[in-house]
């Protein structure tokens, strides 16, 4: 139950130089889908909810309380995350606990430095 | 001519640890929207494309190629990209040249780097 749908694919994400070169078609889809995921503003509370959280994990009944939202609401908004390969989610009894996936936000990151990163310009 | 209409706030945006702490609902809405205007594909490319240029800075007219998409299509996600704070523009004659804001880059970046920064994980 801990599968992803469809996982990012990592070693595209981290060989994405963003800064450095011409992102190939492929490679933008890839990031990109990424980017969209935690391009709203309560996934990436919710993303930040999970990797802050006790023990880096985290079910829907530890998120709904900082939300006006439903679960079903939430539960999508998870869902995308999933997708994207953001986060990962395992089912324990009754629910699903998610956890981030810090290679894949390690990838993106890391594709987004500017080429200059060894200097301070700001 | 190389003002932002509604630049990023990059202090709060360097000040949004995603993943050591629980973002605020103005923290996300601020990292979300520069999520946003890169999670498109093209404009993922154009970001690309620019800050890879020679001398770091290019114009429409060195995008286009690049695309099967007309001027004003490019025109418009460089503008999108300009608004979240991600390029800035500066009209010289007949062209405007776009580059790369390196500090809002940097931002999002180190957001995203995750609480176990330190270890090898993947």
């Amino acid at each position: 139950m801990s599968k992803q749908e469809a996982p990012a694919d990592d070693a595209a994400l981290c060989c994405s130089p963003v800064m450095r070169e011409p992102l190939t078609a492929e490679q933008s889809a890839e990031l990109a889908r990424v980017f969209k995921a935690i391009g709203e503003p309560v996934r990436l509370r919710l993303l930040s909810l999970i990797a802050s959280h006790a023990g880096g994990e985290a079910c829907v009944c530890d998120l709904t309380g900082a939300f006006e939202l439903s679960g079903p609401t939430i539960s999508h908004h998870l869902k995308v995350l999933r997708e994207a390969g953001v986060i990962e989610g395992e089912r324990r009894a009754t629910w699903i606990y998610y956890r981030v996936r810090p290679e894949t936000l390690r990838a993106v990151s890391s594709a987004l430095v500017p080429a200059d990163a060894g200097t301070v310009t700001a």
